[in-house]
């Protein structure tokens, strides 16, 4: 089974003062194929670990997996090479009931990558009908002092980090600041995927009153993943785009942008931040 | 034409200070579903703008556009709406000679992101093999200085970053530093894409001792599309992953990362930079 991270020999360069050969560690990036009832459903790049998590998140995001029950099983499967070894690059997932319909009619051919969610002409208007969840009704309040203190713990709740240095993060907090669970990877939508898998897998979901705090940029599949999962805030440290702040609005998400210690900026459903 | 930015009304928070309504300009962030000879090929969530020089690079990355008359035209089309109204957000291209065969063996329903480019469990072997040019053969050096000045003119040269604080840029620069072109978009594969296309417009593949500078982390898509548009070096600010300094090993691109002013590491090739 592939580690997480890989350790490679390269030069360090300092401007005209020295040249030095050493190691480093990279964050790994390999392919995990998704396949729904033995059919394949997705490919993804991501970061080996917390595979199940990963599978269970994605399928939440897609909308087929929303009951508990609704993943009945999954499991690594051999590869599909000359060799049909077990490279723990293929998940299988046995959904169950209504799942199935839901993953028939969603199947596509979906190519992603190491930084990609789901995505499509139609996804947008999708995920407002699908969501399971109202996050309008959700009334939770978090404090300013509580948002602003979120990239900090999440940075320090990060293990694979600081070897590598190129790994986003999701971490799910409570609305007094308490974190709950922290996944990384070197996507962000795959980090979130793995927490929210996380929670579906202990049956949390919905996620009400949680807080989804994210490394990186606010894409519309960000928001798009909180709300499948009914989490009413995502937080972001850097930009979110003009997509991601429609969708929230939308779907009734507060989105928090540039949040960087003392300063932050709110561009939807402002009113749960107090 | 939907622009490549958008002001929006947010709420400035300073932490126990203040707390301002004001007004935010976000990136622009929207489908581009690009069509070869009249059929669907991919969908990429992209920064409006340059939308011809996204679809020509997109096309040379997925080895359909190689030398400069393969692509016969491109033309925005009408919407698959109701109302059939050009929304700028489709793009038909018209191949010519064998990259129609090449689109044929290629094409696949792909959904793309705003962070992601083409993959697939295929795919790295399929670079290694669809490259036109030989990247070892290119024999380039570059200055340890030149390679450090780099990040901070591509950083000069966004017109769109002061304004969002979220894009990503891409940029071309000969061996002695000089920026050549430069394109930004919310995902940096599309940046890339961009920067690419432009290139391929001018009739100037393959780029030949240039140096394509990246914001934030290299994936291995980042070092397929450097490989597919011959450029030997590869140079970007934060990590690289694991996939990417394999592939940049075998594919003979010099991966530098973490380039920030006085130091940075190289992981593959080094030679080249003297």
């Amino acid at each position: 089974m592939t580690k997480p991270t890989q350790r490679r020999r390269i030069e360090r360069v300092r401007v005209a003062t020295s040249r030095v050969i050493g190691r480093d560690t990279l964050a790994a990036e390999e392919p995990l194929e998704i396949r729904v009832d033995g059919e394949q459903f997705a490919v993804t790049m991501r970061t080996p670990g917390h595979d199940f998590d990963l599978v269970a998140g994605f399928l939440v995001s897609e909308g087929i997996a929303v009951g508990p029950d609704d993943i009945a099983a999954m499991r690594y499967c051999a590869d599909d090479t000359p060799l049909a070894e077990n490279t723990f690059n293929v998940i299988d997932a046995a959904i169950r009931g209504t799942g199935s319909v839901r993953a028939a009619a969603r199947r596509r051919h979906v190519y992603t990558s190491s930084s990609c969610g789901i995505c499509g002409l139609d996804s947008i208007e999708a995920v407002e009908t699908a969501t399971p969840y109202d996050l309008l009704a959700d009334r939770i309040t978090v404090g300013e002092e509580v948002i602003s203190a979120l990239p900090d713990r999440l940075r320090e709740s990060q293990e694979l980090f600081e070897t590598t240095g190129g790994l986003h993060a999701a971490g799910i907090f409570s609305p007094d600041g308490t974190l709950e669970a922290v996944r990384e990877d070197v996507g962000r939508h795959n980090a979130v995927d793995k927490v929210i898998g996380h929670a579906y897998s202990e049956g949390r979901l919905p996620l009400t009153g949680r807080i989804l705090q994210v490394s990186g940029r606010a894409s519309f599949e960000l928001v798009q993943k909180a709300a499948m999962a009914g989490i009413p805030v995502l937080a972001a440290v850097s930009a979110p785009s003009s997509l991601a702040a429609d969708m929230a609005e939308r779907t009734g998400v507060t989105l928090v942008g540039f949040s960087r210690g003392a300063t932050f900026n709110v561009y939807t459903h402002g009113d749960r931040i107090v």
